[in-house]
């Protein structure tokens, strides 16, 4: 399946060295932390991205190293603050920093990991202030699709269009950011950065509705974290949406019995899902999404094939 | 007293302007908090030096007006963070961002404050690349600052180097940041910008010792918090600290009838204070530091007339 990024455990473990190595001296509460998110277990997707599309354009993976490293901190961030807000208890398997330690350490360590980002940005040799741009741009998106993820869970009413657009600010603009900050680390042409970035953020896009799909049909152990936890928390998924659109009465039971028991209203919803063909629309969309996002790249001609293959990593991944 | 800073209500005035725009369209969730922030009644000191230094090195303070934006907001990032894990219910007579929403809310708030100060500073038309890397620096320092804080909560052999350490980081380092940012700004010569930095260093110190005693010493309404909430919440002061190494059976005494009956509690705190010479001693430490601060301006001749009425507006600031 992912063939032709012949080195990708050697760019992963590239981007884990950095990482390793991002913080070592400064107060215990946030180097322990941090220490703790370095060693953990992400798939290093957006980094990778960025180290791939450095090299598609012509340049090499090293040369955007501070920029893979940076967006992987940007995300971390974004994953520690998120993790406090909804209350989730785990993250890939581990406790979350704030049930590790405390609230307080991890809203303060979260805080210091966008500005380890930010240090980490400008550790870039080339392209920096255009990097910069991109990055605040990237992160004011991210803030923004997390706050209408929040306002939608005190709402009945949000439309599957609301959602693919808190979706794109959440989740696609980081992975634009990640596309993009590896051509403009790599001094590629402004062509290139324009047709990644949407590359990026239709990646982001598919990411997150199959995210939303393994959520409800994957298992707990291969997911990492509490099947059905956004059920529970009243989170808006693609699937919910649009369950909640067509069988209203039978997904608002499944929901209702989910509140007691969370198998069987996920047993419910499963059939609604199912029967209504939600569930192969949803596969079907994340599909195309991804075909869209790769007919963004013939500028890149022949590079584009490890692109390719980092789509189907996305496409095919099992947690 | 600050007759030589004429137009000071002007500056403030500039200053608060740009705030109140500073967010024009966003998710209701992050735009109401920002906008109540900027509404809200700080004394805007560090901005108004970031415009004073600008100003004292022969710059025009309009040039500065982004990093002196870009400071505000980064301070309110703090304050709003801070403000959750110090459980303050209120701030400047209002209540906290976490009080009027959510944590969530605040948490975002938080975050995209400072995303927004990213952003701002960007929008200086001079020295960008410089000022960034001054202000990851500053803003890395203050999470620093932040953590010991909170660290020593739990500690109860915190020495005065121990907790000066940590205001230099906490609160000198960003009074140096904003002093700094307004040399930049100007193109102003780099001695300068050394000299301006260790000024606002060092009045960040003075600043902090000031605000320790203003807790203790000043009533509530002025203070625009509550009187004491810091010793309620076990936090180290400068003369907590002091008062517990000069006399600890007193101190511990009066800290646990605080518990009980704060009003009391402080009663004996300011008694032992007093009895010491702890608070003369600390009121003699806030003009030595304004004196050492002063004596790092002579760089910048006749013009440092207006940082030293800067620094007495901290000495003589009664809230």
């Amino acid at each position: 399946m992912t063939a032709t990024i012949t080195d990708i455990d050697t760019l992963r473990a590239q981007i884990n060295e950095r990482l390793i190595a991002i913080y070592p001296t400064g107060p215990g509460l946030l180097t322990e932390p941090v220490a703790y998110i370095a060693a953990g277990q992400g798939k290093r997707l957006r980094p990778l991205l960025t180290l791939l599309t450095a090299r598609a354009c012509g340049g090499s993976s090293e040369v955007a190293l501070p920029a893979a490293g940076a967006v992987e901190l940007l995300h971390n961030f974004t994953l520690v603050h998120d993790d406090i807000m909804d209350r989730d208890q785990t993250r890939h398997n581990q406790p979350s920093v704030h049930a590790k330690w405390n609230q307080s350490v991890a809203i303060l360590a979260g805080d210091v990991l966008f500005v380890l980002a930010l240090q980490e940005l400008r550790r870039s040799a080339t392209n920096v202030d255009a990097m910069s741009a991109a990055f605040v741009a990237g992160a004011l998106a991210v803030c923004e699709g997390q706050a209408l993820d929040l306002s939608f869970e005190e709402r009945s009413d949000v439309s599957l269009q609301d959602y693919l657009g808190m979706v794109d600010l959440k989740t696609g603009h980081m992975l634009g950011l990640s596309a993009e900050l590896g051509v403009l680390a790599a001094e590629g042409q402004e062509a290139i950065v324009t047709s990644v970035r949407r590359f990026g953020r239709l990646i982001g896009r598919a990411f997150q509705i199959q995210d939303d799909l393994l959520e409800i049909f994957s298992d707990a152990g291969t997911m990492g974290k509490s099947l059905g936890s956004d059920l529970a928390a009243g989170k808006q998924t693609y699937l919910l949406i649009a369950a909640r659109e067509r069988q209203p009465e039978e997904t608002q039971e499944a929901l209702a019995a989910a509140g007691d028991d969370l198998e069987r209203g996920l047993s419910l919803l499963r059939d609604i899902l199912e029967s209504s063909g939600i569930r192969g629309e949803a596969e079907e969309l994340v599909r195309r999404t991804i075909a869209e996002a790769l007919a963004a790249l013939p500028a890149l001609g022949a590079d584009q094939t490890e692109l390719a293959s980092f789509a189907e990593l996305v496409l095919n991944r099992k947690k």
